[in-house]
């Protein structure tokens, strides 16, 4: 290999992120050319006509077009109203906690700046811990930030595009699909190789310092995942919250006591659930994904940098997490035109299967890929340390391990799919069980749930079994970054689903024709599958992660086994089995609470305002968009709170063993929760779209909208929308968020921590 | 100590079972004093007139007390009818089974019949393998036989208890009250101390095969465990499949489709939900929780064959967890007059107080109890085996684990009635939510279901720690017995439940005034408090026992350590976590199929049974029994075969240390699926009672039966039903008996596991 090859990877690794960021641009621009367009409107912004191929009914429209471009100007203040202020919020916590972690790391060695002979590498001299402290705070202040924009460019494009699906659905479902599915690109490409330019270049400046101290170098971009990931939690809860009380608050008056349509622009509700979507289903989904994909490269290059790679200084090997991405990067670029440019969807039922797709070629392409890295920039044989053993690992191992993950994740794409989409009995027997009300739909939806966990753990286990075998803990790293690797596409047809959501919300409120929103919800009905296998991905994902995360902070607080039985690790187990509970409680009580607010808001209007239900009123959208805000910001504090504080109270308290005993309890059962709560909520949703689309004999017997079976089919619904957008996926932020923190904050914990055992 | 010691605990354990089974016959005498009696009936069974004090209103009515005899005799038939065609089932699986362990463990030593070296008593010669497998097979028929016969027994005094206690409810709620309370205490008595006897006779003949060889008797003594969990989980599963199809069934065409009221006599299902009642309450209760007592006797049993008890031949030490079972007995005797006796019944608000104060003076008294056992019964200082190192023990340690452990269950009792009593705020804030409809009533009763599980982790936790740090697994096993020392209490209040829940029914069908139907109704929430009570020391003790019994598969299996972090235990923790939620899976679904089928009869017979509705015309009940006997029958295999097969076959092909994990994984998991379940289930079913009993001013505010909110409120109890007396409860059974059955194959997988890793 050497200095040539090392050249060329720090060439190529942000020659990668820089396409990507282009492409991305390039999508945002083809999706700018459908103009939103309108007079004047009343809030005083200056806007044009529309200009499109008149094709079909309604183009010409044009108070249809100013309504649109007067909605998503609505939702697009809402959202970042919203978001600025939970980011005001999120910036006095970034203060305080990188203060924290100053301290906390600073006082290992009593802020000496001391130079200290090194771990893994021995008879060197390693930088002070002092430095690791500062730096730590830096890569956490950056990765922070970094999950920040992600989300915010996210949630911008978002709401710049939802009113162009609006439009272009006049034109035919396929139009309306490329922009958003385009849209969603953007997000997924700006993401990846956002995360992966900031990283790059962190290492290349922490490196003038550290200089051959690689140790201390990755122990300190760990840091880099815990801001990314915390951030994450915030955006996931904050914004869960604020979309599904919006989401719920709206529902139940609206469809449930005033028997007006969703997104009936009569309901007070209606901006501040569209709101919702992009801040909670984009902008938080974003964060997240962001987390998870900072920390499985972090947790790949901290355990990198004690291999023999580290001790060698081969900059290459070292650098194989990043290559992976960087060709995730390529890989993701050449699938999405499959979806934009060599296929065209004409009818409503190639959308999901033109999504799947995109899944599988990304796949293949990926596993090439894969083996092309693997056998270029590793050396043939190289040195592993498996927790004080060395280990012997070939190139074609790790070649196994990324391509294991990978195909892990499309298997638990594809299971998310049968158990979420309507085009399976799955869905369609809880459609069905709604023959018999509300309670068997939701007996039968809670058990589609639980059933649904079954084959992805199976193929999480095999995936660990077999990247462990090969190269221990390394292995379960990287395999988390093959999951991950095409973490592009993944988010493209993720970010697609609530775009479409919105796109249908403001094409009933814009007062387009039925056929529109019937293409609309179509879209949006692939979306609610589509963000169902999103989310299997984010889990599958953070428990790998979580999984290396563990390892790499058994490795670092110097544990030589976490025994089950021993009874330190024992309650550890089982408490932090506990915490995904603890959490959901928390969650789903919160949702709640914000719903039952946002339904008193929303009943004293109908009741308040004259004229509002007949349509000659305009309700004070304002006021809900506020309630939802200050319900989520205030919700959002104590189980971020426990998420944060549980591992520092822990380590420092109960020491490490017991802590490695939460980090593994909460990880093998977070991950049940979060996926049976997900699909649950994903089944009964599309249940309901099932019914009301009446797309088969079935299905029309169960319908039509308004029938019995229909009204216990929103029930369900309306109980999924906490599950499948607030307390499910914040759990994988909480398995991933404490296993990094714990590993951020080892050091510390190893030196001082078990305070209460050491008293008794 | 010494023989004399040795030749009164010989007299005086056998002595404590007769007591107890000698106050339950006098309790079964004091209940059969109040006479159900009518005139030759319609099916020709000869009975006669009521003997009562006529007090009060409806006493002389003979029409009444002749319906009651005949719902009676219809529960009682219908009841034994079931559990007799379970138990042909059972006979066959028992049959297989025993099989099974004969040749599983029979093999060990390719059926040898040549003495082996001792494992812990070194130098000495024990019994050979193959006799283990014989005596072990014996033992596991013993427990299979005992625990039918408890679930049976149960079920007899509870259909023979339930008129009498609607009859007495006319005099008033206080002697109701009794009834019921002392019908569930002979339920209780003979059950501790039937498991007691059977336990002790059969050690004693066990003995006299094996003499010295303590370390085989012991070993082979498991087996009563394994036979005794394995009864339950089928008696759980099948009950709780019988019960709850019939229960939702009936609500869901009698109560929301045709609007006539519970347990009406019009309702074709009416009597197979109140047949279910005793069939999964009570005989499927009665099974599980003589499973975990007779499970954790036989865990404590063994680890202290292997400590200096053991190997000193110290037989009153030995006895020490059946000295403390002895104690229990004589302990809750007297607590029970408390009940019976001492005070008396005048209020409807009383109940649960009386029932809560039963808890803690048993508890209190009990604590007595332990310290007087320990102290006479124990060495004052001895040697326990840790995993191969030796830990100098105390008495008063053993004292502290036993105390820890019955405290833990006050706690976990006494939060459990917090979180599903009607009288504090958790229950009044998911009734409140029923304002906005069925959907937020599942999100707030989902919320609390969660967050219950909380504090009883912390109970169970500290208690492990306590208890193990202080005596190692001989501490946790003897934790578990103290906690179920007072079983034969805990048993009376829980079997008080079903059996009000009856008399409510049978008061309900025989057309009695709403006077006695509301004293009966109190009985009845009072009761599905402390249903949820019993559920709560069900799953703290099955958690306490099933780690008892997974140290002792540990040491049994020859592991050196449980460590997480190598990947055939991390996997085994993934996998077993998932169990608890497949298991629910097919037991909700079970449920939620087997009331389809329910539905579809009963709307059958009310569209085809001419003068049905108008009560001119008698529905078919025995159809309805039949539906819920065949689906129960049917449907309890699957579920049964994946807690029976799991480690059959995880130990045979993956070997002793995944075993390891999955054992850990799901009990870590399955302890928090079903104290949310119950809890879940409880607090819905209380929620529906409390805005039906309208006993405040909010209460009235959200009634009366038939308001929006109580329909919303309806939906949440059928929810609860399969999850608080199915699949919840259920899992308490998953988690044992998947130890013990590891536990007793434990030598076959040390020996010839692992298959699949070998060939590998």
């Amino acid at each position: 290999m050497g200095a040539s090859s090392e050249a060329l990877t720090q060439v190529l690794i942000p020659v990668a992120a820089l396409v990507g960021i282009g492409f991305a641009l390039l999508q945002w621009l083809l999706v700018s050319r459908v103009k939103v367009s309108s007079h004047d409107s009343s809030n005083g912004y200056k806007v044009k006509l529309i200009e499109a191929d008149e094709e079909e009914e309604g183009i010409d429209n044009i108070d249809v077009s100013i309504k649109c471009a007067e909605i998503q100007q609505a939702i697009s203040l809402g959202a970042t109203s919203f978001l600025f202020t939970e980011y005001k919020y999120l910036g006095i916590f970034m203060g305080v906690f990188g203060v924290i972690i100053f301290l906390f790391l600073g006082s290992v060695k009593g802020f000496s700046t001391k130079s200290e002979p090194c771990t893994y590498n021995q008879g060197n001299t390693c930088k002070p811990a002092l430095a690791n402290a500062v730096f730590s705070t830096i890569a956490f202040l950056l990765g922070a930030l970094t999950s920040v924009l992600s989300g915010f460019l996210g949630m911008k494009i978002a709401t710049y595009a939802n009113a162009r699906t609006t439009l272009e659905a006049r034109k035919g479902v396929g139009k309306a699909f490329i922009i958003a599915f385009r849209s969603g690109a953007v997000m997924g490409f700006l993401l990846a190789a956002n995360g992966l330019l900031v990283l790059y270049v962190s290492i290349y400046l922490f490196k003038l310092y550290y200089g051959d101290d690689w140790e201390g170098l990755y122990e300190s971009i760990t840091g880099y995942g815990l801001g990314g990931s915390s951030m994450a939690l915030f955006g996931r809860v904050g914004g869960g919250i604020y979309t599904k009380a919006a989401d719920v608050g709206a529902d139940l008056v609206g469809k449930v006591e005033r028997n007006i349509p969703e997104d009936d622009p009569r309901n007070p509700a209606v901006i501040a659930d569209n709101v919702g979507d992009n801040v909670g289903d984009i902008a938080g989904m974003g964060s997240d994904l962001f987390g998870s994909y900072a920390e499985s490269s972090c947790a790949a290059l901290f355990v990198a940098s004690i291999s023999s790679f580290g001790i060698n200084h081969d900059f290459t090997a070292m650098s194989y997490p990043l290559i992976i991405s960087s060709m995730g990067i390529v890989v993701c670029l050449i699938t999405t035109l499959f979806a934009t440019d060599m296929f065209e969807i004409k009818n409503v039922r190639e959308i999901e299967p033109s999504l799947k797709r995109q899944l599988l070629i990304s796949t293949i392409l990926m596993t090439a890929g894969i083996a092309m890295v693997s056998f270029f920039a590793l050396p043939s044989e190289f040195t592993l340390f498996d927790f004080g053993n060395e280990k012997e690992v070939k190139n074609w191992h790790l070649f196994f391990c990324v391509s294991i993950g990978l195909w892990a994740g499309l298997v638990i794409g594809y299971i998310t799919e049968y158990y979420t989409s309507n085009a399976y009995s799955p869905v369609q027997d809880v459609a069905d069980s709604c023959r018999t009300g509300a309670a068997t739909n939701v007996i039968f939806g809670l058990a589609l749930g639980y059933k649904s966990v079954i084959i992805p753990i199976f193929a999480i286990s095999i995936s660990i079994y077999v990247s462990f075998s090969l190269a221990a803990m390394y292995g379960i790293a990287v395999a988390a970054l093959g999951m991950l690797s095409t973490i592009s596409t993944g988010l493209a047809i993720d970010a697609y689903g609530p775009i479409s959501d919105n796109a249908g919300g403001i094409a009933e409120m814009a007062g387009m024709s039925h056929k529109i929103r019937e293409r609309t919800d179509a879209l949006d009905a692939a979306g609610n599958t589509t963000a169902a296998i999103g989310k299997g991905f984010a889990i599958g994902s953070a428990a790998l992660v979580s999984l290396a995360l563990f390892g790499a902070y058994v490795s670092r607080a110097g544990i030589k086994s976490v025994d089950v039985l021993t009874p330190k690790v024992f309650i550890g187990l089982i408490v932090g089995a506990m915490l995904p509970y603890w959490f959901s409680a928390m969650t789903m009580k919160s949702v709640g609470s914000a719903a039952l607010k946002m339904v008193e808001e929303v009943r004293r209007q109908f009741n308040s305002i004259p004229g509002l239900m007949e349509g000659t009123a305009k309700p004070d959208y304002a006021n809900c968009v506020k309630i939802s805000t200050d319900a989520s910001l205030r919700e959002m504090i104590p189980p971020g709170a426990l998420v944060m504080l549980t591992p520092l109270i822990v380590g420092t308290f109960l020491g490490v063993e017991t802590l490695a005993g939460v980090l593994a309890g909460s990880l093998v059962s977070g991950v049940q929760v979060a996926i049976s709560a997900s699909n649950t909520g994903g089944a009964w949703d599309n249940a309901k779209k099932y019914i009301e689309a009446g797309g088969s004999e079935h299905a029309k017997s169960l319908g039509p909208k308004g029938s019995d079976c229909h009204k216990a089919a929103v029930i369900g619904d309306t109980i999924g929308d906490p599950l499948k957008d607030t307390s499910g996926p914040s759990l994988n932020i909480l398995i991933k968020l404490m296993a990094v923190e714990s590993l951020v904050f080892a050091p510390f914990f190893a030196a001082h921590g078990g305070l209460l055992f050491k008293f008794i």
